[in-house]
């Protein structure tokens, strides 16, 4: 027991590791003796654990993952209305992309290998997450029933991950939020029912505290 | 002259098959060697041009820049509303990434350098162009002019951005056009004013011919 406790502490010293490389320096870059150093641990147990670099860029994409679609899990579980949650998730995913490691990784290994096909998955998940949300505003009366809420949620996940890329190549991420709020501004603008427009800047203002619940 | 002339297509030459190769496997896995050959001139040849390999990245980026910046200013010079320009000029981008090599493979390495920090030019560049078009689109009264244009400039390149990494991740591009249509009608519902809501349906349609003028 207390030894498989070590071993899952060690591989999560590994992909840690192995994050904060990718994050500094990207895949190619990265070399699995820097994060062996890097880590701590020994070759050997880099080894026991993950097959090659590759198979450890998975798993810090998979985490990254993971973390943000607990997020959208959790958030979708709380009484806010539906847009209020969207404007929560929005929030918390650049929340999670400046401040944890292993996400800033996951983030941009998906894009280096978006640039090219890449994985769909990450996307897919994400689309669809948001798709219920939008489907959830559609019917609590807060966004038109004329808007699709399958092209919205891929729209939304789109423009999402172009603003954050954008502001990483012109400010470092500095000023995310302010865009994010900008982004959001200009998609409940478009969407939301002339009857609950007054709401607009109630729900822009939400926020998710991660620690709650 | 003629040999002058001879080192110009000789420069191209090499410059078409760098960008093949860097479309096809991105920075890090384009080797000169296999540029040499696909440019099918010798390796003496390439180090007379270009001095390494970023030097030959460098140089694909600025062409693509180029190619896309002559657009803007040529879209900029028809008579059409400038809102109409704007829908020119995202229908031309988007046919450019598709359909020139340069173009597609300078966006590739944009793309995975924006996974890090990246150049700020390319955006910074194309954010201008867009804020100049959207305070025209003020001024002739089909925008809000509450609306802060260079807000929604960089707004507007943001999304355009995710919407084509996104668009290349999911359907090699294969439903750009139809996500492009969509980005568009969900950002002039929100911008364009009252008085010119009707003509929306007419803005989406614009679309520029690159052999007129």
């Amino acid at each position: 027991m207390v030894k498989q406790e070590r071993a899952i502490a060690t591989r999560q010293q590994i992909i840690k590791a192995a994050a904060e490389r990718f994050d500094e320096t990207g895949y190619e870059r990265a070399s699995l003796a820097e994060i062996v150093d890097l880590s701590r641990v020994t070759k050997g147990a880099l080894y026991f654990h993950f097959k090659s670099k590759d198979d450890l860029a998975a798993v810090v994409i998979e985490e990254q993952h993971a973390i943000s679609m607990t997020a959208v899990g959790r958030i979708r579980q709380t009484e806010a209305p539906a847009l209020e949650q969207l404007v929560m998730l929005c929030y918390e995913m650049g929340r999670e992309i400046v401040e944890d490691p292993i996400v800033r990784a996951g983030i941009r290994l998906t894009i280096e290998m978006s640039a090219d096909v890449g994985p769909p998955q990450p996307y897919v998940d994400w689309i669809d997450g948001v798709d219920s949300v939008f489907r959830s505003a559609i019917e609590e009366g807060d966004v038109l029933d004329t808007v699709d809420p399958a092209e919205l949620a891929r729209y939304f996940v789109s423009a999402f991950t172009g603003v954050q890329l954008v502001s990483n190549v012109l400010t470092q991420r500095d000023d995310l939020e302010a865009r994010l709020d900008q982004m959001l501004t200009f998609i409940l603008s478009a969407i939301v029912t002339p009857r609950r427009r007054h709401k607009i800047d109630r729900y822009r203002h939400a926020r998710w505290d991660p620690t709650s619940g």
